[in-house]
C-alpha cells in the first residue's frame, strides 16, 4: 500500500517544475489504476510532464509503477532464452513478421506481444489477422507452450499487463499528451519488461512517417528506454532507422504478409532483407547466441518451416490464399527519370485511406487494402509505366488515398542513397 | 454555429505555444459547455494555458465565449447608474457588506452576485446567511425589483451566468490549474460582465492571505481584467490592496457582518472604513457621481438605513441577534511591546479550521466561528493580556486553530506602518 498523496499534490509539483518523489509516482500511478485518481486529473498531470520532463529516476519509478499495477510474465523456465524487438512504428513496417520466426529458427524463443493499428502506421496484428483462420488471443499456458515447441509467438497482449499504462495511452491519445518522450518510453517499456523477455531490441523510427521527426529526438528517446530496460536487467540496445521512405514495396495488410513471406523465403525487397537480418542479429547477441548466422537460416529454408508452424499453431493457414482487395487503381509516373523522393507519410496516410488502417480503435481493417510501389528511390521510372497500385473494397476511397500520394514523390536525375541503419545505441 | 473544431487539434495548438483563434476558442467553450469536450481534455488544455499562457486577444475571445455560453444580465433599464466591485479574497475581507449599501446611498445601484467562500477566505454569503432569515436566492425580477426599490442587492449568481465559468471552475479546482491569470481573469470578468453592471472596481488582494503573493503578479492580473472590462464597455479600474494583514479585528461570519454593521454606523476599525471609503469613491466615479462624498452617508445614517432595507428585501431581521459560537479560547500575549506582524494566512486558516469556512463545497459553515484580533500592527500589547478570542462550536477544533496562529505573529519594538492601497491600475 504506496503512501497517501493528492492528486493536486502532485499535479502541482510537476507544474511547478519540481521532482516527483518515488512515493508520489508510486500513488499516483496506483490510484489512478484504481480509479481513485480522475482522468482529468491524469490529464492536467500528463500535460505537465509533456512540457515540464522527467528525469531518468523518475521515468524508471514511472515504469517500474506501472509494471507494478498489473502481473509480470516470467520466462525464465524456457528451455532457451529469449529476446523481443519492438519498433515505434512505420509504413511498410512488416519486419516482425519476418523476424520473430527467424531468430527462433537460431534457437532464440521471441515473445512478441503485438497491438493493432491506430492511425497510419499498421498494426503487426491487423496484418497477421489477412490469414485465414489465424488467432491473436492466446493465453499465457498457450503461448508459453507455443514458445517452447515453435520457438515464437506473435499474438495479442493480454489485459493483465501494465493496466496504467492501457488506461493512461487511452487517455494521452484524446488529450494531446501522446508526444511526450518520458510518457513514451515509460509506456513501451513497462509492457516489455513485464512481458519477462530476456533480451531486448528496439527499432526507433526516425523521418517524415514515423512518430519522431528528427534524429534528436529519437536518439533522446532510444537512450532513456536503453538505460530504462538496463536498470530493470533486460539486455536491451536500439537501432535509430530511417523511416522518411517507407520499407519494402507495400503498405497494407495481406500484402505486407507476402512480402515477409517472400522475404523468408529468400527474396523480397533489399531494404526488408537487410533491417530484418540487422535486428536478428542484435537480437542473437543480446541473448547470447551471436554465434548464429541468421542469413543462412533465410537461405536454407529454416526460418519460413519455423513460420508455418508459428501460423499453424495459432490456428492459421500458412498455405491458404490471402485475401485480395476487390478494387484496383495504377497510378503511372508521369515522367521518366530516376525516383529521389517517395514519402513514408504520404504513401501510409494513402493505405490508411484505402481502409488498410483504422481511424478509431473500433474500427475494422480491410485485409486485402493497401498502397503497392513498384519503384524505390534510386529506381528508374518510365512515363506512363506503373508507379504505384492502389487496392482497396470502395471504389469511393480511391480519390482521397490519391490525394494524399500528391506531391508524395519525385522524379529527377540523381539519387544519393541515404543509410537505413542510422546509429545503434547500446 | 461556432466553426467545427477537434480538442485534440486545439490542445495541440497551445501545447506547442500557439495562439489560439478565434475560431478554436468559441469552438471549445461550446463544446465543453455541451459536454462534446471532456473534462480530460480541458483539463489538459487548461494546464496548456497555465504553463504556456495566452496573449490579450485570446483571453479576451476566452471571455467572451464564457459569457456566450449563458444569459447576460441588462440594467440600462434601471433609474439610476449601476457599480459593482469584486474582490480577489482576503482574510477579513468583509467590504462587500458596509460598501453595497453605502454605494447605494449615494446614488448608484449595487448588483453584487457573490459566491461561497472555499478555503481559507471566506465567502460573501457564508457571512450575510448568519443574520436571521436571510436568503441567497433571487430571481432575477426581484433582484432588479430590490435595486430599483433599494439599491443594493446581494445575492447568489444564478445558473444562468457563465455556465461555461463554472464547470471550468469546478474542473480547475481539482486539477491544479487555479494559478493562471488568463483563466483567473477571464473567470472573474465573464461573470462581471454578463451581470450587467455599468461600471466596476476591482480589489486585487496581494500578500500572504491571498492568492497573489507579489506585486508583478497581482498588477498583470489586475491590468489583464482593467483592459478586458474596458474591451466589453464596462468602465473599469483596480486597487491594488495589502493582504499580508487581515483585515478589520474579524475573521468568521456573524463576527464579520457586527464589524460591517459598526462600520455603517460610523465606527469600526480604521483599515475597513479606509478600504470601504476608496472602492465607494471608485465605484462613485466610474458610475458618474463622484459629486457625491460617501463618507458623508457614514456619517448621516443613510448607509445603515439602506444596509436595513437590504436585509429585509431578502427576508433578513437587520435587528435580530446574531449567532455566537458556542466556545471561545483566549490567546494572550506573551510578552508585551508592539504588534510588528499579523500574517493573513495564519489567521486565515485559524478561521478557517475552527469551522468559518468550509473544505468541500458541499460542508456547512458555523455562523459564530472565527477569530478575534485584539491589536493591529502597530498596536501596544502587554504580556498575559488578550490577543486573540478563538470561537467555535466544537471544543476539538482549537488544538489545530492553535497550531495554525503560531508564528503568525511577531511582538517587538517598533512598527513601519505600510499603504493599504498599494497601487491603482485604471
Amino acid at each position: 500500500m504506496p503512501t497517501q498523496h493528492d492528486a493536486v499534490e502532485v499535479i502541482l509539483a510537476k507544474r511547478d517544475r519540481q521532482e516527483l518523489t518515488d512515493s508520489q509516482i508510486d500513488w499516483v500511478i496506483d490510484a489512478y489504476t484504481r480509479g481513485a485518481v480522475a482522468d482529468e486529473q491524469m490529464a492536467a498531470l500528463a500535460m505537465a510532464i509533456l512540457l515540464n520532463g522527467m528525469d531518468r529516476r523518475e521515468i524508471a519509478r514511472w515504469t517500474a509503477a506501472m509494471i507494478a499495477s498489473g502481473e509480470r510474465m516470467d520466462f525464465s523456465t524456457l528451455s532457451r532464452p529469449t529476446a523481443d524487438k519492438h519498433s515505434t512504428g512505420g509504413v511498410g513496417d512488416k519486419i516482425t513478421l519476418p523476424l520473430a520466426p527467424l531468430v527462433a529458427a537460431c534457437g532464440v524463443a521471441v515473445p512478441q506481444l503485438s497491438g493493432r493499428g491506430l492511425g497510419h502506421t499498421g498494426g503487426t496484428l491487423d496484418k497477421l489477422e489477412s490469414i485465414p483462420g489465424w488467432r491473436a488471443a492466446l493465453s499465457n499456458e498457450e503461448m508459453f507452450a507455443q514458445l517452447e515447441s515453435v520457438g515464437a509467438v506473435i499474438c495479442a497482449a493480454g489485459d493483465g499487463l501494465a493496466p496504467a499504462d492501457k488506461k493512461l495511452y487511452a487517455l494521452r491519445d484524446v488529450t494531446g499528451t501522446v508526444e511526450a518522450i518520458p510518457l513514451i518510453a515509460s509506456s513501451i517499456m513497462s509492457k516489455k519488461i513485464a512481458e519477462g523477455t530476456g533480451a531486448l531490441v528496439l527499432d526507433v523510427k526516425v523521418g517524415t512517417g514515423a512518430f519522431m521527426k528528427s534524429v534528436e529526438t529519437a536518439r533522446e528517446l532510444a537512450e532513456t528506454m536503453v538505460a530504462l530496460g538496463k536498470d530493470a536487467g533486460v539486455n536491451t540496445v536500439a537501432l535509430l532507422t530511417d523511416m522518411s521512405t517507407p520499407l519494402g514495396l507495400t503498405a497494407g495488410n495481406a500484402i505486407e504478409v507476402q512480402e515477409s513471406v517472400d522475404v523468408l523465403a529468400g527474396g523480397g525487397p533489399a531494404d526488408v532483407v537487410e533491417l530484418t537480418l540487422a535486428l536478428a542479429r542484435e537480437m542473437l547477441a543480446g541473448a547470447g547466441r551471436d554465434d548464429v548466422d541468421p542469413a543462412e537460416k533465410l537461405a536454407d529454408g529454416s526460418a519460413i518451416d519455423v513460420w508455418k508452424q508459428m501460423i499453424r499453431a495459432q490456428d492459421g493457414d500458412p498455405d491458404a490464399a490471402l485475401p485480395v482487395a476487390r478494387e484496383s487503381h495504377v497510378v503511372t509516373a508521369p515522367t521518366s527519370g530516376v525516383l529521389t523522393r517517395l514519402d513514408a507519410m504520404a504513401v501510409g496516410l494513402a493505405a490508411w485511406r484505402l481502409g488498410a488502417g483504422r481511424a478509431r480503435k473500433e474500427d475494422p481493417v480491410q485485409a486485402g487494402a493497401g498502397v503497392v510501389w513498384h519503384a524505390r528511390p534510386g529506381d528508374e521510372v518510365t512515363a506512363g509505366a506503373p508507379l504505384f497500385t492502389l487496392l482497396t473494397d470502395d471504389e469511393h476511397r480511391f480519390e482521397r488515398a490519391l490525394a494524399s500520394l500528391e506531391g508524395g514523390y519525385d522524379i529527377g536525375t540523381s539519387y544519393e542513397p541515404a543509410p537505413l541503419v542510422i546509429d545503434r545505441i547500446g
